[in-house]
Formats: structure tokens, C-alpha cells, sequence
């Protein structure tokens, strides 16, 4: 499996042709700005003042070459600022929230069921965290989809069978998010999902071509 | 197990004493006037202006004398607008969309875990419908409380442990929910939600009382 990471790998018809699985990351404008300030002015050390006018430089150019390609992928994850927001009471430091929308093509092939368990017990008592996740169908640039969004944390219980199944098709039984904490955000949550897509797809165009 | 209703059963704090598990059902100002206007034009045949008065007329008592009594309740259900709409191409008769938000006072013993389980696979194929849940963290009237909020409608596979945890505790194997088809609506789940916060709380106080 080769993996393709850029800013144009789905600009030209030649490039889509090579591609199997295209994946189109979509952050909103508050988000990428974060970012950006955070790499280069955290890590990189410029002028957050400069930073700041080379994003506003760079928009047109943006959605005039990168931001068209959307229209190519098979799925394209938007990530967006959370609904939800730190307590006023809460003490311990909290993670970074997300809203993370999957904006996934149908599949017309059977896929193994495996599941998202929310525990009702764990709802019901005082230690859960704000989450929400939602699925809606929509037309997107031609094509059927499954919009999937995800917001806040989910307790890890939610994704162990996601990982174990993960553990099962990859072969691996170490755990697969990057998680360091009893909750998962949206963008970890995303991730599973989009790996296991990533497989399943893989799974049916080898099937295919054997 | 006896089960009061009625429009005032929390009105006294003499009936609130006698009572072990209080839920106040609160729809929202349009649903309480679509069902009124349904029951009392479609089933009881009378004059739609004089109904519409009646509410009105209604309106301000019902803030005094009965929306008052939501802040003694274990459980407050909200029944809301849903925030999806049937597609304009959906050929099929849709079954009526709610949002349903429960507001719940956090429980402080443990409680047997039981699962909704989404499954993932059903959300990458055409067949599933459109749905949210969410849960968040509040104060409420000077309670703790977990608030869930199901809208859309889910597929019946994801309550089936549910029905199922019901079953074992009733010691019947019938369908609980009132389901006739494959979807079931955020009423319906809300239901057997309730039906299973109403048994533990029973078993709670029994566990207590022996």
C-alpha cells in the first residue's frame, strides 16, 4: 500500500486514475488558522503577525487549486470547532474538542457490522463527557453519502470493538489510537473510522482482483 | 408498583413524599399543539378555532400551575420539533420525527452497563436513516443532571440489548417498544430508556429496603 499525502495529489485526471481510496481533509477556516499559528509561531518561530497575513495571502489561491478537489475524494473529513466547551468548574486540564464531520460515498458492497457501543449505565452516572454523533444522508457533488460528525469526547469503551477489529484485519493487538486518556476526541474517534474504511476498501479491491 | 398521572401530582410536597420516581413530560409549546389540535378536532370532532383558543387561553395556567412542578422531577422528557426533515425524493410514508431530549438526575450507585450500539457498517451503506444523540452535562434546579437528546430515527438492531436487558428484568421476551417497523422514532427509545431508568431505580429501593 503506498500512501499519497500533498496538496494536489487530485488535481490532475492522470494522478485520480493511480488512486484507490481518496481522502480530502477539510479543516474550517477557524481551525486551519489555529493550526498554522500554532506550527509556525510555536514551532517554527515567526511573527505571528506575518503567519497571520500569509493565511489571509494564500485564501483565494486556496480555494482556487486545493480546496476543488473535494469534489474527487471518497471521503472528505471537515473538522470544525466543537459545539461544546470546557465547564467553568472543571479543574483538570481538558483536551482539545472538535466537531469532525465524515462526509463518506455510499458503499454498495456488504461491509462486516461492527459497532459503536454507548453505554447508557456510564450516561447515567456522573463521570461521562459531553459528546454527540450524528449521521445524515445527503447528495455531495454528484455522488449518494453518510455524513457522519462526531463532537467532544467518547469514553474508550465506545471504540473497543472498533480497535479490536482493527487489531484482527491488521494483525497488531497494540492499541491503535492515539490515546493517552479515558476519553477519545473526535479527531481520534475519526481516525478509527477512516482506517477501517481505509481497510475495507483495500479488502474489496483485492477481493476484486484476485 | 403503582403509576400516578395526572396534570398536578407534584404539585403538594405531601404527594411529592409519596412518591419514589417522578417524570415531567414537557413537549414543546408546537407539539403540545399538534397533538392537542389532532386528538381533540380528529378524535373528539371539535371546531379547530375553538381549540386554538382554548390553548391559548390555556397557556398562561399551564406556566403557573403545572410547568412549575418539572423542577421536583427525577426525569424531565422534552419533546421536541426534530431537526430532520423527509427528503422531497422519499417515496415511502415517514413516520413521525422528534427530538427528545431526557433530562436526568445523575445517578450516584452503580448501574449494570447496557449498550446502544451503532454499527458502522449499516452507516456506510444506503439503507440508514437519519438520526443524532447526544449527551451533555448540567445544572439543573439545583440538580445534577445528564441531559440525552435522540433525534431521527434509529434502526431496531441498535436498542436490541436494551429490549433485551427489559426482558430479563420483567421476565418477559415480548417487543417492549411499540415498533411496527425496522426504524424505531426518539419517542420509541426514549421510551425503553425511561422503562429502564424506572426498574433500576425500583431495584435500587428494593435493594434498600430489604
Amino acid at each position: 500500500m503506498i500512501i499519497v499525502e500533498g496538496l494536489h495529489p487530485l488535481y490532475t485526471e492522470r494522478l485520480r486514475s493511480l488512486i484507490d481510496f481518496k481522502i480530502f481533509v477539510d479543516p474550517s477556516r477557524s481551525v486551519k488558522r489555529l493550526w498554522k499559528v500554532r506550527r509556525d509561531v510555536g514551532e517554527r518561530g515567526y511573527n505571528p503577525e506575518q503567519v497571520k497575513a500569509e493565511i489571509l495571502q494564500r485564501e483565494p489561491d486556496y480555494k482556487l487549486y486545493i480546496d476543488v478537489q473535494k469534489i474527487y475524494a471518497e471521503i472528505v473529513v471537515k473538522v470544525q470547532d466543537s459545539r461544546f466547551h470546557p465547564s467553568l468548574l472543571d479543574t483538570e486540564p481538558k483536551p482539545e474538542l472538535y466537531s469532525v464531520r465524515l462526509i463518506q460515498q455510499m458503499l454498495e458492497h456488504p461491509v462486516p457490522e461492527v459497532d459503536l457501543a454507548i453505554d447508557l449505565s456510564k450516561i447515567l452516572r456522573t463521570s461521562e463527557h459531553e459528546f454527540s454523533i450524528e449521521f445524515q444522508r445527503d447528495d455531495y457533488y454528484g455522488k449518494k453519502v453518510g455524513i457522519m460528525t462526531i463532537d467532544g469526547e467518547i469514553h474508550q469503551s465506545m471504540i473497543a470493538e472498533l480497535e479490536k477489529k482493527l487489531g484482527d484485519t491488521l494483525g497488531t493487538y497494540a492499541v491503535i489510537s492515539d490515546r493517552r486518556e479515558e476519553y477519545v476526541n473526535a479527531i481520534g474517534v475519526s481516525q478509527l473510522i477512516l482506517t477501517w474504511s481505509c481497510l475495507e476498501k483495500l479488502q474489496h479491491l483485492m477481493g476484486y482482483r484476485r
